[in-house]
């Protein structure tokens, strides 16, 4: 064990599996290429499961080295994440999953140490703004409930449900066609609707700023 | 009197307040959908009813504690008109009043002190930037004006009236679809339109902007 | 002359004037409504011709006690001007002088101190960013003749002349709009325009970032 | 070659090929219309031929006296590469250099020591992005790698290839048309998509609003 885990340790693995990461990184960027499928898919997907078996073997070590302790860390858990994603069958209801095997090549983050460190400030300046996501999120939940009770019975697919409108107005906050394509139809039906969407653009989108520069201020001071 | 204050200042009836309006935001959204309803519509229009009873005698015993102190605190204002708004009869005309009923959840923000810190903080941060927002509504009512005058009569939707001018500059502040909706159409009976919308855009943007990175950093120094 | 300078230097004539502005304001908004035209239209412009004329007589007052002084002070030469443009007489050519007598109200600025020191804050920021209006200006000119040179033959509107294209390119870097109503419509002639394009919206988009901010923080530190 | 140098060096020199800029921006503006072409074009040509003589002249002279630390200048090779793409004949499949010819025209990034030293802050600001950069580059490839997968058979012109995707997420970063345009028609297909495309949406905006500022406030500070 303590020979493995100096296996573990060295840096030439770390080199070597920062190679296979940009190496499948390109692999499975070629394979949404048919004409590069038709040419050589089965060698493309040869590479692919044998670096995939690479980090199964990888991890699988790791986690017999450091057991429950694996766990503690959570870039570990992310890497056993973003592979384990690739292991299971993606037949049938799980097609998607076959979509999703590119996340693989998010273990970049954990594999380059200035990566992770900018990842690791961005995440940690985050639990500082909670009072702000969740002001952000409790204005967001009144304003679907009002917009699907006034504008639902009248446009159905921009605040027909719950769901839509929180989509309606999240598109609203980013003021994507908010104007031409929500509120102008709104008011069209409701002339005052625009007493209820200029407040709201002011204020989301001036919570939404507060939070990032909060964010990116945070993360910089540290 | 003085069980009475021990009882509203009891850390316990400040939770208990703090779920029901939890469930209160739940029911509230359920609401919205009318399979929903359909299936427990009544008891959760009951639930609806009790809730707000609790909220209605709970600001009763505040006001018979604190009298006139309690317009003086605007938290306690705030939470007393969003509750008001569900007792008043909300049907024939006032029927929208029905959809504002969702505005009692807001009263988390005077719940929870986190967010009753960065509320306050964001607020009295507002004050200190009153000159540049008294200069926007300037800028805009001129804008609306002049822009009614010159385009109005041939482009009656965007400047028709004064309104409809004030909504179009704000939408062109937000530079949603301000070329191909707004700009375009105009030069292309009025070719020189240009030259009142570019500075438009230029000033208003740029004011916008210093108005809300001035509130954040007020805010933050707070 | 001395009894004269202490009339204009009084502060209740200080006061007459903004509220003149005010009313002012007021009329020349409600000269917009045809409704309200018919009513009282004639009163109203009587009213407009009675502010002016104190305007004039006021300014008349300035000019002679201070003379060449007066034009050493931009903010009494800003009076001057918006304040002549609704005297020269404005038929024929001139009938867009009607449209710019609102400007008039913009003697706010001048007339309410906290405001003057705000736009003066703003503007006294700007020299500081003379070399990246001058680069953002470079980037403009030399866009718009690659851009007419190289698709005005195929897009017209957008990039027909030398003008349109200055116009477009502005409109992408606002972000209005750029993708479908511009640079997919190119891309469609021109598979390689977006090799332009998107450096040129993240290069003028950053250079605009910069010159805003640098503003807005050279304005706060003053 | 010390009167060479002396004569390089002198600020005549400079002033003069600074005045040579400036003429043969405007040239080459007015290259672009076709009334002025027909009535100087060759009037125009020949002194757009004459100062590029100049320049010629001018560099070859610069690099017959500093040799080989001429191209140990970013600045200096910057001028020759935009000079040469004058030189190159620009007919058949090189008719697009025509165009580049207004790149010339950036030199007076060089010539002007306000705008060389506020480029070079910016550029100088970049290498410490580099991971943020790296980041966003990694997200976005995984992203397109994702949606040519998932959508790209169904929406062939926004996903349809590597490419297509790349330039379709930018779209959506810079917030233009993203929801009308791109998401409501992915999710008629896919219902599901906006779990895709609502955090691809918050975290790159956020991570493109971090290295924008974190480079406008790295070159303030220099
Ligand atoms: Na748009
Ligand atoms: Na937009």
């Amino acid at each position: 064990p303590a020979r493995l885990e100096g296996f573990l340790a060295d840096p030439r693995l770390e080199r070597a599996i920062l190679v296979l990461i940009l190496i499948n990184a390109i692999s499975l960027g070629l394979e949404t290429s048919p004409t590069v499928m038709d040419a050589i898919g089965p060698a493309l997907l040869a590479l692919d499961r044998a670096i995939l078996a690479v980090f199964v073997v990888e991890l699988m070590l790791r986690l017999v080295v450091r057991r429950l302790n694996f766990f503690r860390d959570p870039w570990s858990v992310f890497d056993l994440v973003v592979v384990a994603v690739a292991v299971v069958p993606s037949s049938g209801p799980f097609s998607i999953l076959r979509a999703l095997r590119i996340l693989r090549v998010l273990r970049l983050i954990t594999a380059v140490p200035s990566l992770k460190r900018v990842v690791g400030a961005l995440l940690g300046a985050l639990p500082g703004m909670g009072s702000i996501v969740l002001l952000l999120v409790l204005i967001f939940y009144v304003g679907a409930v009002m917009t699907t009770k006034m504008f639902g019975a009248d446009h159905q697919e921009a605040f027909g449900t719950l769901g839509a409108s929180l989509y309606t107005l999240f598109q609203i906050m980013t003021l994507d066609g908010w104007s031409s394509e929500v509120v102008r139809p709104v008011m069209a039906s409701h002339p005052l609707a625009w007493l209820f969407f200029v407040p709201f653009i002011l204020v989301s989108a001036f919570i939404a700023l507060n939070l990032f520069i909060g964010v990116v201020v945070n993360a910089m001071q540290s």
